[in-house]
């Protein structure tokens, strides 16, 4: 048996927010004071590093679960199965429904409920829940509804990554600008087809690293400090990441008996372009191999970083030819990885 | 291979509410009108129905995280393991990390970070998440920890329930006595003794009972709405609970294989009384078998409903002989149940 993504989907929100609609704010340094260069400076070596030109954010009237169900809708339909016949829908978020302009998540049900009953499923044995991740949550549920086909408790499972970071960002807050709404799904099955999850990897680190991200009150030291947005510490996750997510894929890799020639593409959450860049280049060192010329494809700079919905994104974007210059064929092999808030990472070889 | 319980541990806040306590509120229709009757018939009736006499809270200082993780110590060295050795650490809970007097729910990083932090676990192969899944959350954490184990990803689990419901409750709503503080945890593991879990069965019922538990604003209509708190339909939660818990508990026992006159105890979800002694009447009613004496221990009347933390705390005070006239021994076999939010069920056959 061998398990495989039968089917994906994604939804990208319908509102462009360009690095241009960024210059009227009013960026503030951590201690609230002000930020010496002028917005349009601020902007441009933001882009530089980061690589974000444009992101997404979904409109007023959707939550993370309305637009968790389109992502849904779109694998099922792809996967052609009967939506009754699914064992689990597990959905990957961080901070639940926040309405706009609200400051409140909304956990109660949990969003997987939600987008059960948006799917007018009936079958009650399809298990319906939220797993809490931070950014690899989407592949963490993948490994999941591994877990639960090869334990024998599920056949199908529906995994789901949905986020709407627009909605807890401090707008004071330079960091802001990274982030994005957007929603991806897959459909994860057993099957007698060759291919499939051919081995992953996971690790927590917490000792040191537990708060590099965290939910903080704004740079602006008149709002509410009970009121509190999405805040990083972006320098130590740049070294966290580029220390420990190559030697994560590395095990990943090694442990699926994969030559390192015969990987055909990286999918790596779209953090930052620079340290997805600088995290490729490092884990092809580590094979003592130069790291090949679209290896990577990348979809951050019109999209931002929409945390689980990342990956799973990209993924529908290349299957379905939506990404220039970047496509899969049957038997390739290609690497899924994640880092992210917890600190986690994970990383699972798959041959498509 | 069996898997068993190996430890566990639990935290009963030290705030002690009173039902006294609470005969000076102001209690609202959902409507926004005067409810008739005085304070101390709305508190009787109410504990006549849910047998709630005081309920305990956490002191201000503490969060959802916090109390976790003094549960989840307890339950480390109840199974005189080294946490080091731990492969997952699922935390199951419903609202996050809220403060005492703030209305945000703190998910980042997820709680199982932060409980690995509080632990001070240094292995990275530990992996910890939070499951969100209604009141049934911490069974259903234990039975992913089986899966897990049983499909080889994991050989020690630590799941941990924990939820602090008096930071997100309306306090004009009567539904409000209802709810409390706590947390409790236990060790996963496999093992070769004989016992363990014995048999599953989840159930997730969203199609017409999706919002039977959901996120309200209050029912006090001078405060703002954005402002949202834990509601639940009370009656219709009631109706389903009777109709679909017990069989949900039957096809699992049927499932394991082990006689209904071979069941010690059932633990099931601190609810409500009434409903709990109405789903276990008509549990042993579909066995054409009454309802045997002391089958199934409450915590209720002291500890009120504390959501994903009433079942680990149940079976950690018997356990350790913490509530009169109930005790397991060796071999005995306890069902665990649960119903809640989503709307979720599940039930497992334990051999102690």
């Amino acid at each position: 048996m061998n398990i495989k993504i039968t089917g994906s989907g994604s939804y990208i929100p319908d509102i462009i927010e360009k690095n241009e609609d960024f210059h009227q704010h009013t960026f503030l340094n951590t201690d609230g004071s002000s930020i010496e260069h002028p917005n349009e400076v601020i902007v441009d070596k933001f882009k530089a590093i980061t690589g974000i030109t444009e992101r997404r954010y979904a409109e007023d009237h959707l939550v993370s679960s309305d637009i968790g169900a389109i992502a849904a809708e779109r694998a099922i339909s792809d996967a052609n199965i009967d939506p009754e016949e699914l064992d689990y829908i597990i959905v990957a978020h961080n901070f639940g429904d926040v309405k706009a302009n609200t400051i409140q998540s909304d956990l109660l049900p949990c969003l997987a409920s939600r987008i059960k009953y948006s799917l007018r499923i009936k079958n009650p044995k399809c298990v319906a829940y939220d797993i809490l991740f931070g950014c690899p949550g989407w592949i963490e549920g993948v490994i999941q509804a591994q877990a639960f086909i090869k334990s024998g408790i599920a056949k199908k499972c529906l995994v789901i990554g949905t986020e709407t970071l627009s909605r807890v960002v401090d707008k004071y807050d330079r960091d802001s600008m990274i982030y994005s709404d957007g929603a991806g799904a897959a459909i994860i099955e057993a099957t007698d087809e060759e291919g499939g999850i051919l081995s992953h990897e996971t690790g927590s680190f917490t000792h040191d690293e537990a708060f590099y991200l965290y939910f903080g009150h704004s740079n602006n030291p008149d709002l509410d400090k009970d009121t509190r947005y999405i805040k990083m510490d972006g320098r130590k996750i740049y070294e966290f990441a580029l220390n420990n997510v190559p030697t994560a894929m590395k095990a990943c890799l090694d442990n699926s008996g994969v030559d390192i020639k015969d990987v055909k593409k990286i999918l790596i959450h779209q953090a930052n372009e620079k340290m997805d860049e600088a995290i490729i280049k490092r884990f092809y060192r580590l094979y003592k191999t130069p790291m090949p010329e679209d290896i990577m494809p990348m979809s951050i700079h019109k999209l931002g970083n929409s945390s689980v919905a990342t990956v799973p994104t990209l993924f529908d974007l290349i299957k379905n030819k939506n990404l220039k210059e970047h496509s899969i064929s049957k038997g390739d092999v290609v690497i899924f990885a994640s880092v992210g808030a917890g600190m986690h990472i994970n990383a699972m070889t798959y041959k498509y």
